[in-house]
């Protein structure tokens, strides 16, 4: 079965590193892993943006599931390019499954990045702008997504010293993957 | 032709009043809107996120098409729910349309929130992340995946001075929308 690895574990400088760690765990438990990485596209080609999209989405069709890092990227949420991702694998009714490393609830993290503040009985930021509240780690949409088109969203109890570097919670959606998969 | 209308434009103080002003466009254009505060749930109810979450699936399995709000949210890029929706939609087989008000390259934006230098021929930011540098309006899935399921990102040649409030480049989805849906 493969697995299609999503997350901005890509624009680590350790990417490589990290997609030929996640392989292996993969495939101790009997999985393929597709990773953007393993399409080899000169970022200085022209149409290279073009092309690194229709192989990652090759790379998508082609798998059974996908295992979304939504550990909080450039802001108080999970990195849209690997949002896309979760999406689309539902929308194709493929299994999702996920993981973050940061397990503080949104809101919490929203503040760390702009005031917020209760008003009429909602948190708003600085900017007017409804904060989500529900004691989610996410916006709702991806972690109710992860409930119905897979499993619940895996966190650790408490966020590891390097968040891209440990792959506890990647192992344990390998797990359920491998578990899932089987049943199928 | 129902088309669900995806965005950060929820979490506006304003929210229903710009959902009623883009419900009156797509109504100009022959064209039936499903807006995510149409759904009135009572955010304080229990288990008020997962219903939210399944009346606005319940939208998008009924809409034909989407038109994404990308301008950017708490951060450089899109708003990540509205992000999820879109590749929920893309995945589903459904026409998919955005716009952003914001029409800088994402790599000039992340510099707003980050130092970012380049380093042996990628930009990278302070942390050492790369950062996408194609000169593209945001990350290169979102913008591919338009100009595969529907229609080049629309942006406006200059950020109008209230990103939320201008509706330009809305109606331009729009009325691509109308043109499309037509000819199936």
């Amino acid at each position: 079965m493969k697995i299609y690895l999503a997350g901005p574990d890509v624009f680590l400088p350790v990417a490589v590193e990290i997609g030929r760690r996640k392989a292996a765990i993969c495939a101790s438990h009997g999985l393929t892993s597709l990773y953007p990485l393993d399409n080899a596209i000169d970022p200085a080609a022209e149409d290279a943006s073009l092309r690194i999209f229709h192989a990652n989405k090759a790379m998508m069709d082609e798998a059974s599931a996908v295992i979304a890092n939504l550990t909080p990227f450039r802001g108080p949420g999970a990195d849209p390019g690997t949002v896309y991702e979760l999406g689309y694998m539902a929308g194709s009714g493929k299994l999702c499954l996920g993981y973050s490393n940061d397990p503080s609830p949104y809101a919490d993290r929203v503040a760390r990045f702009i005031d917020v503040s209760p008003e009429q009985g909602r948190l708003v930021d600085a900017h007017g702008l409804t904060v989500e509240d529900f004691g989610l780690t996410d916006n709702l949409m991806m972690v109710h997504a992860l409930d119905l088109h897979g499993g619940a969203l895996i966190v650790p109890p408490h966020a590891p010293a390097n968040v891209w570097d440990d792959l506890s919670a990647f192992e344990a959606c390998v797990r359920m993957a491998a578990e899932r998969l089987a049943t199928k």
